[in-house]
């Protein structure tokens, strides 16, 4: 494959506290203010506390989920006195990042979550994008520590409904396990690791690097596994096997536990072979999930370099 | 020691969802009532939803700790349109359990907890009773598979502010590792065998068992120490450091790291050799406490039976 090049990436948002509740990124942006990172080399730095009102209240979201308020309908629904909160502070940011879709939008819009889930450093993508597969590459070969995985759901992007898709281009990082309300220091440093090689590599590709195009590993969501209910009441009647709890990414057979009810009869998993995430997080259960199911894929990407002002 | 007698223990209460989104507790409840179990031999059992309210928010309370209302004072103070919600409930709780400090009181209440720290399977005590240590000393007999220990807070019984101090007699039972609003299999099972010996040991009790006197280790709280903070606005500059987070109950020596700031500088410890526990709590960020510290203690206590009818 020939080397594609993009236009330089010189503005990056950084967003923390989109659920009020997952500390790791509310102080890493936090953090980052207190240092005034505004610029670094070729790169602007707007930092966003996404949900203030959830962050002071320590909750997700206080009228409805933010993450989900993005999507382009959403963004131009007039405001009335019944709109939630979360949805006007979604058109506020829309406007505060340059407009999803428009020349004006950042160029790159990284959102920090964490979950109860042992996921290690996740980084999610709602499209395929190069430059943003570069980046996790870079990071997944830079950062030993911790498992680095990319996760894909692929979505258009009008319907995309995260803060991510404001930007240009954009992921989500997802770590874990941490409980919700409680920062971790192991999880925190993933985080900031993390956050400080997205900024080394976007001043390497401004300054002309030339990145080589290879392969990487990608679990692509195929579906989601709600908990056994009663029927009665709608209430669970089991909690995640402890085979399958923070077994996140390894790969589920056909016979393996998945649930342990609560009077102990054990579960059984039924179906091809994928592979578990988001294995027990926290905020699932009101959307009736217990986990989601990925297929592996590899991924081929071209180099990629700037584009020179000649080109 | 001479042996100890005591009146037969006929009514036991278990609760929980004292605090609503610490879910052992809630679902330990809910099985108990599914199976429908109010009686055991010689033990009528009354199981208890503590805070419904704060259970369907799956919050920890919803106007203030339901676990601090359970002062003498506050039981017996009027109601009026500006009582939370909480404290009317913690005085509908104290009529349906008998009343604190009467002879209608249950004979042993059993509080259900859960935490973000890594305290494996706690018994809190708020005064010295020598038939919970001796329940305590038998289930730590039987439970292999976690670390078992006694804590104790000794408090006057007018002043105990929590539901357990309600019963004749009571304790608290705390687990962890698990996120709040997170239902982990591990720690569900840890309170279900908890549960199930308290129930065998008071049967054996009212049956005419002697319980041999020994010795038991227990940790007093001392004092309790909280975050590093800003003193322009209050908010956290650190975390628990990774050498302390997870070490509950490990001795802590002067010199050993106890956060890790923000920005990466790390704190030591500084005073006397102490025991850490409810090591970085979810709920204790508000009450601006990273962690406890106590002291080990040596209890001695006799052997104990039940009062024969001639005595």
């Amino acid at each position: 494959m020939e080397c594609v090049s993009f236009l330089p990436l010189s503005h990056l948002a950084i967003c923390g506290g989109t659920h009020g509740n997952e500390m790791s990124g509310v102080y890493m942006v936090r953090e980052l203010r207190k240092q005034k990172l505004e610029k670094a080399g070729s790169v602007s730095i707007t930092t966003v506390l996404s949900n203030p009102r959830a962050v002071d209240a320590c909750k997700r979201y206080t009228e409805t989920d933010l993450n989900r308020c993005f999507t382009s309908e959403l963004l131009s629904a007039p405001i009335t006195d019944l709109t939630p909160y979360e949805l006007r502070r979604a058109q506020e940011l829309n406007a505060q990042l340059g407009a999803k879709g428009s020349e004006e939008a950042v160029d790159l819009l990284c959102d920090l979550h964490n979950t109860t889930a042992n996921m290690g450093l996740c980084f999610i993508f709602y499209s395929l994008d190069w430059v943003t597969l570069h980046i996790y590459k870079y990071i997944e070969s830079k950062i030993t520590s911790v498992p680095v995985r990319a996760v894909q759901l692929d979505i258009p992007v009008s319907e995309a409904y995260s803060l991510e898709s404001v930007g240009k281009r954009g992921f989500t990082i997802e770590v874990g396990p941490q409980p919700h309300g409680v920062l971790r220091a192991d999880i925190f440093n993933m985080v900031k690791e993390a956050v400080d090689l997205t900024i080394e590599w976007l001043q390497l590709f401004n300054s002309g690097r030339t990145f080589e195009g290879g392969e990487l590993e990608s679990y692509t969501l195929t579906k989601s596994i709600d908990y056994p209910r009663d029927p009665t009441d709608n209430e669970i009647t089991a909690a995640i096997h402890p085979q399958l709890q923070d077994n996140d990414f390894k790969l589920l057979q056909p016979g393996d536990p998945i649930f342990l009810s609560f009077s102990g009869e054990t579960v059984k998993y039924e179906g091809e072979e994928l592979y578990p995430f988001f294995i027990n997080e926290c905020a699932y259960y009101e959307k009736k999930i217990a986990f989601h199911l990925a297929r592996k894929i590899t991924l081929t990407f071209p180099s990629i370099s700037v584009k020179k002002d000649q080109e």
